[in-house]
């Protein structure tokens, strides 16, 4: 068996090879929390013996935003720093991979003002659509990965100390990356390869919708016409494969934005800006959730979908078997990157172009008259759980089961 | 007596107010190193309870920076992350104002390629040129503060345990700013008082030259004709009255680029980039230090003085008594911001425009025909001790005791 320190070696050259694929003379930008140091000193050093020109390390404080949203001015929750956001969106233009090491609070901003967090959120988004509409048009290569706090372990093992918490979170977070295998990368390799087969299968389908029905849940998410299915790993428009999220158990495809109908549940709670959000019911009429309520965390949940137009609409869906390698973890991670590795689930906003073929030569009218929804968000929320049922619906309205009871049938 | 949390709060309190009289809705961007937390989350919350816009902490990781010089490659030791400064270059030009937390270790990069240091050190300088003469012509408000961290501490006091050490700095860097009387902000504003008394006088002489004479020593230090001496706070072209340094004791003014003769020796050691520079002892020529000879570190020193045309020259003269509050310590810092403030300094490089009545309206020629100086680097280094004597030479060649063993006659 392998020591603490050697699997974390290992996690951090799977993130640098295999999830970002990282190119010699590429600039890295890594976002991370501050209590990180330990997997971000073996992040920086795998970069660089990757080869790479620049490791910009940014550097996030629990603190430091907490302070801003208690004892900050309206004008200062209101701002967000155009011109940082305005050269990272320069850096990835001129070729900079991104990596986001996820770590947070699911409960960070609990106790203060939604409606600040809010504001600041929506300011925030605004700032960086400009990066983030690089990252989910794939033009650049690049990765989310977990790490194991103490802060975010409290929350999941609420009943163990705090160093025995940190433990066994890495132990989960090892076991759900594949890390524990004997040979991580090539396991990874391999995952990503059932992974695409999938994907091969289900784009073979055509299908015109998905319809899921369980407790609370009787939904019909029409697809695009022309949808393309992914999961595992892709390239990027700059040429590298990289395997954008670790883990990752989805396959995922665009539904059409004004063709969503049906009732809908969440079947776990979701960590959403800082706040604990769970028990969600959503009905959709022709692509908008128009009620929508939830037991927990009402108004942070509906200030995010009041942003804008898009954030009441589906950017995504995706399929993922109970019985996969987070699902086996047995956890609620209480962390979206996680979580929604263990459980189908829909977002609302924005959609991924990788999904429909040949939109970056469309219009913005276009994108939007095909189906593809436009948002400041993309907000995923798990839909699945081992009550579900799955069937894919044909052009023709006949059907093929796709999942029973939470598995691949 | 005061709890050390107390002086802390006052320090960070003396920082905000005194040290950057930051304004209502002014943004603030703020450089601190990655193990500061403490002290800068209270800068953090006094600079929103002033009414900050914004406060971006950029926080430095030695580590990363370390790898980077170990790991990387050629190319990534002589890159610097333009996109980056020039967004911080822009956010100086709408306004912001600067704050920097100096608390490395003083030999943070011991060990270290001294060429790969000076490679990486000049490729940030030049792409931080645009920042550096925003502070350095007073652009904006701007201030620099220490504080205590336990890989300083054990350069200064390696006698003690990291705890006992840490405690120790703390209360030597409380006691140079002022923070152990009674009413710290009333004894800054008093003390800057005195030395704005002293800048009237100096003023008033219309010095041509200063004369330093004692052990290794024999230097005279041609002044621009109309330089302006300054100390203590000052009001930037924003109009805001700020002390760019705490502590600050010294009294300083602008040399002739190409009119300082003799020789001078060091009398302090100097962390230079990481690095220890000791035993510097400098011939000067019409202006160009032409010998240059250090006991410790050379190539170090002599690797900051080929940057460029300019880092051979000297950028600023200034004077200080040894029995000044910083010198009162009894303590050599190993960091400039106090070194430089317990004893009579020279730097080589940049000249600040704040010396020179009438400088912004010049064009560079009319600057360096004036004998301002112009360099990518401005480093000081300490000339000053009990046994140094110096006289002001007035334009018949008369001349005025200033200082007498280290204090003001």
């Amino acid at each position: 068996m392998r020591s603490f320190e050697e699997n974390l070696r290992l996690y951090a050259q799977l993130t640098i090879k295999e999830g970002l694929g990282l190119a010699v003379d590429q600039e890295l930008i890594l976002s991370a929390e501050i209590d990180q140091r330990p997997f971000v000193h073996l992040l920086v050093e795998e970069a660089y013996r990757a080869g790479a020109k620049n490791v910009e390390v940014l550097w996030k404080d629990p603190e430091v935003i907490k302070t801003r949203l208690r004892d900050g001015s309206d004008a200062a929750v209101a701002y967000a720093p155009t011109w940082l956001y305005d050269g990272i969106t320069q850096a990835h233009k001129d070729g900079a991979a991104r990596l986001g090491v996820a770590s947070s609070d699911p409960q960070m901003l609990a106790g203060l003002s939604p409606e600040r967090i809010s504001i600041s959120s929506t300011a925030a988004s605004r700032a960086t659509k400009a990066t983030s509409e690089l990252v989910s048009g794939f033009a650049i290569n690049w990765c989310i990965v977990g790490a194991a706090s103490v802060d975010w372990a409290s929350r999941v093992f609420p009943d163990l100390s705090a160093t025995e918490g940190v433990t066994k979170l890495w132990e989960k977070i090892f076991m759900a990356s594949r890390i524990l295998e004997e040979d991580p990368l090539a396991a990874w390799a391999t995952h990503c390869e059932t992974l695409e087969s999938k994907v091969v299968y289900l784009n073979g389908l055509k299908l015109a919708a998905l319809h899921f029905t369980g407790p609370g849940t009787d939904l019909t998410v029409g697809l695009v016409e022309g949808h393309e299915w992914a999961g595992g790993r892709g390239y990027s428009k700059n040429g590298i494969r990289c395997s954008p999220n670790i883990p990752t158990e989805e396959v995922f495809t665009m539904p059409h934005r004004a063709n969503v109908n049906g009732v809908v549940s969440s079947t776990m709670p979701l960590s959403l800006r800082g706040q604990m959000v769970d028990k969600i019911r959503a009905e959709f009429k022709d692509g908008v959730a128009v009620i929508v309520t939830a037991g927990v965390g009402q108004s942070a949940f509906e200030n995010l979908i009041n942003t804008d137009d898009g954030a009441r609409r589906l950017g995504e869906v995706a399929l993922v078997p109970n019985s996969c390698k987070v699902g086996q973890t047995g956890t609620l991670f209480l962390n979206t990157l996680y979580d929604e590795n263990a459980a189908c689930h829909i977002a609302m906003g924005a959609s991924y172009s990788e999904n429909l073929t040949g939109i970056d030569d469309m219009t913005d009218e276009e994108k939007l008259e095909r189906g593809a929804n436009d948002s400041l968000i993309h907000v995923d929320w798990m839909i699945g759980s081992d009550q579900i049922d799955i069937d894919g619906i044909l052009g023709d309205g006949s059907r093929v089961p796709l999942m029973k009871s939470g598995e691949w049938v």
